[in-house]
């Protein structure tokens, strides 16, 4: 593939411009919320709608793969004899909107404001996933083939925990060979600077339920001769941390693999500040386990988070209630050495261990697990990206971790044996799982230009 | 008034029983919740079908008393010169019915089934109340008058802390002098032991709100490296109590009238069992203060006690989000000696002092508070109360206190200077401010047979 060849596929993508934006704003409107029952109808339409967009593009089979939960949507194209064959990743499902009243636009009629197209999942993952099934179509358009063999995969229970991929994956094991992953969902850190991911946290989830009466009593009658399960909950949630903010759960740590001394440096030199940190998140302080930065809190070190509780009267006004249950949700985030398998048990054999009297515990482990993940120095796909990322913003791209998790990642090194390149043109201050989610429009067209160079660069890579 | 004459009185009422219940289905349809905007017209509803009652009864003026918030309803019928004048005290609101799922009939759709009668409000109050009203109705049908005066006042905020209520006593006050409050609200202990409620606690209210960052996050993205709002309440709500189960608020306990050895041992007296009461109420075990019983703990000790406490996400499935926000509601229950004023400064003061890094902390006082009330042995209010309840039950009452609070009682005994007594029918194990509240339609004629003797053995008392 020729230079020249390459710069029909840009200009083509450039005449696009609003067809791309038209893209998204379609897709976007559709709720395809893959936690709430209510949207099964919704996550079908958003599987469809994707099908057929891909159908658009040109000579590519499109299908969906039925799984035990939202079906999974997957599309090829194998006609660049001889060249790498990639397996581009992303999802269809999005975040719950919750909380409603909070939203600025309505979440589900994806809205233009200046440079910015504001709706839930247009960050996560709509927007980049787009980019991908653009690019392949702007190809197919000019050139009639694509420079590299390309295989799509879009699941639709990302945001749920992949739950159901793995089987998938290991059912389609030998349609999915690649040499890798490219992975349209992920992000970047800065709009301005480009950066390469190189690492995610992995995930470990627990749900509890501290049952005190078996009927909500009044306080005033009751209080003070029953234990209150929102006291002793919270008692509970509270002996999770010690006061140096790390983990109290013994065996937490185990395992846990130490950053170098160089790379803590490297970490170190990142243009981070911790003010414009506060500045962008609105809180008053950062907060965190004693003797590490910021950013190593975010990527190198395992966390332990809360991310629901609640019991008792949450309306309106005042209900003097002792009430029944309490119930709390919770997540860690695993670095390399913890295994996800081991973590839930660990935090069940703590809250047995510190459950107060006068109230009983349930504890429901879940399936929303991964392990951490490294992307090795010295991958190809590694190597491509950096170089895609120089040509399109003129400085090479900085080598940051990632918080979150992609539980995908393991199903592919340990199904596949492949690894994963992240290539998202999102960002990471894009309010992504939480009210007025955005993505930034000038990033179409500047992820469009980065897919369409690393198909062509991938191609001219002496073959692994 | 001859002892024929209260015959006639009981043997109409006797002939009124179904009338009695159905008055009671038709007043508890209307759902009076006075905490809940939605339901200010149904507060109207309850305010008017309860204004037509009483007119129904006969030679009453009745009428309604407008305040900043629900309206009251004044009735009275001063017919009966020389003898004592009482003040019927009840409220016509209820309890908010959350949560609705756990009702196993509709909350607002009283429903028999048997010897009970279920729905919100049922036994608080609106079955007691109408027991006083029934009986004004059958001495004027039966003998054209009352043995007493009679004032009734029934509001419509007990169930959100009585706030207007003060203001308009002081306005009335010419008008509901009286020499003592009888009150239709409170309630027995038990549906087959008669008792009489000598104290009540007091209350103070607070709502407390914790805030990390600005907007809710990923907490895959950002979690360790930001404090998370519900650790940060949890540490707070466990920080309230200490191990021996006492408040550990600074000054909480100053003042505090210790019963004395007498007292406690009268206590110990009373026919109650723990063994019971954790089948009663399905608690695992018992849980309080050291070195004080169930009842001492209900009765004489106070409290702290989380209503409601909530942040994050609480809905199906599962959602990775650090919360901006975290709430709690709180009550506390007083003993005399203390200060409802001063409590809420105390826990303030206690929580910022105790207010980890990183969150701020917005604390909202309430209006809703109530010293703690004593009545006072000899009192001859008390002293009928103890014949009438030994006449129809063949045994005399237990004394005993009430864990809840009756914010009015204090108004009364501030405004008008006098004293209140209890003599509501509800039982305590009724579900009040819970699912699946019921009243036992054997105690409209048992109430209906007390409060017609009340009134008859009033006027032969030695006039104070």
């Amino acid at each position: 593939m020729t230079s020249d060849e390459l710069q029909r596929v840009l200009a083509l993508l450039e005449t696009r411009r609003a067809d791309s934006l038209n893209d998204l704003l379609e897709f976007a409107s559709i709720p395809s919320v893959s936690a709430q029952p209510q949207h099964a109808s919704d996550m079908q339409r958003a599987a469809d709608w994707l099908t057929e967009r891909l159908r658009r593009c040109g000579p590519l089979t499109a299908e969906q793969w039925p799984t035990a939960g939202h079906p999974a949507v997957y599309a090829e194209w194998l006609g660049a004899a001889g060249a790498p064959t990639i397996l581009v990743y992303g999802h269809y499902d999005v975040q719950p909107p919750d909380p409603l009243e909070r939203w600025h636009t309505p979440p589900f009629t994806p809205t233009v404001v200046g440079e910015r197209v504001y709706g839930r999942g247009v960050s996560d993952d709509k927007g980049p996933l787009l980019i991908a099934v653009q690019v392949a179509d702007a190809y197919f358009s000019a050139l009639g083939s694509l420079p590299v063999n390309v295989k799509f995969l879009f699941e639709g229970e990302e945001e749920i925990g992949s739950a159901h991929l793995p089987a998938l994956v290991e059912q389609q094991a030998e349609r999915l060979k690649a040499d890798f992953v490219l992975s349209a969902d992920g992000g970047m850190w800065s709009a301005d600077i480009p950066s390469l991911t190189i690492s995610a946290r992995g995930i470990a989830a627990l749900e509890f339920t501290v049952r005190g009466p078996s009927k909500d009593l009044h306080s005033g009658r009751h209080g003070g001769s029953l234990h209150n399960p929102l006291h002793a909950i919270s008692a509970l949630v509270a002996s999770l941390h010690d006061a140096a903010g790390r983990v109290a759960v013994p065996g937490f740590y185990d395992g846990v693999q130490e950053r170098s001394p160089a790379e803590r440096e490297a970490t170190r030199q990142l243009p981070f500040s911790d003010e414009a940190y506060l500045a962008q998140t609105g809180a008053p302080a950062g907060y965190g386990e004693e003797g590490f930065s910021t950013l190593e809190r975010q990527w190198d070190r395992p966390t332990l988070e809360l991310n629901g509780l609640w019991g008792g009267y949450t309306g309106e006004g005042s209900k003097t209630v002792l009430p029944s249950e309490a119930h709390a949700k919770l997540t860690c985030r695993l670095v390399p050495g913890q295994n996800p398998e081991r973590i839930p048990g660990l935090i069940e054999a703590h809250l047995r261990r510190h459950l107060p009297p006068g109230v009983t515990l349930e504890v429901r482990h879940s399936d929303h697990q991964a392990s951490a993940y490294h992307l090795p120095a010295g991958h190809p796909g590694r190597r491509v990206a950096r170089e895609v990322l120089a040509q399109v913003y003129g400085r090479p791209p900085l080598e940051v971790g990632m918080g979150g998790s992609i539980p995908v990642l393991e199903t592919f090194s340990r199904v596949l044996g492949i690894d994963t390149v992240f290539f998202s043109f999102a960002v990471g201050d894009e309010d992504i799982h939480a009210p007025n989610e955005f993505f930034r429009i000038p990033r179409i067209a500047q992820g469009q230009h980065a897919w369409a160079l690393y198909w062509t660069l991938l191609a001219q890579e002496p073959h692994a």
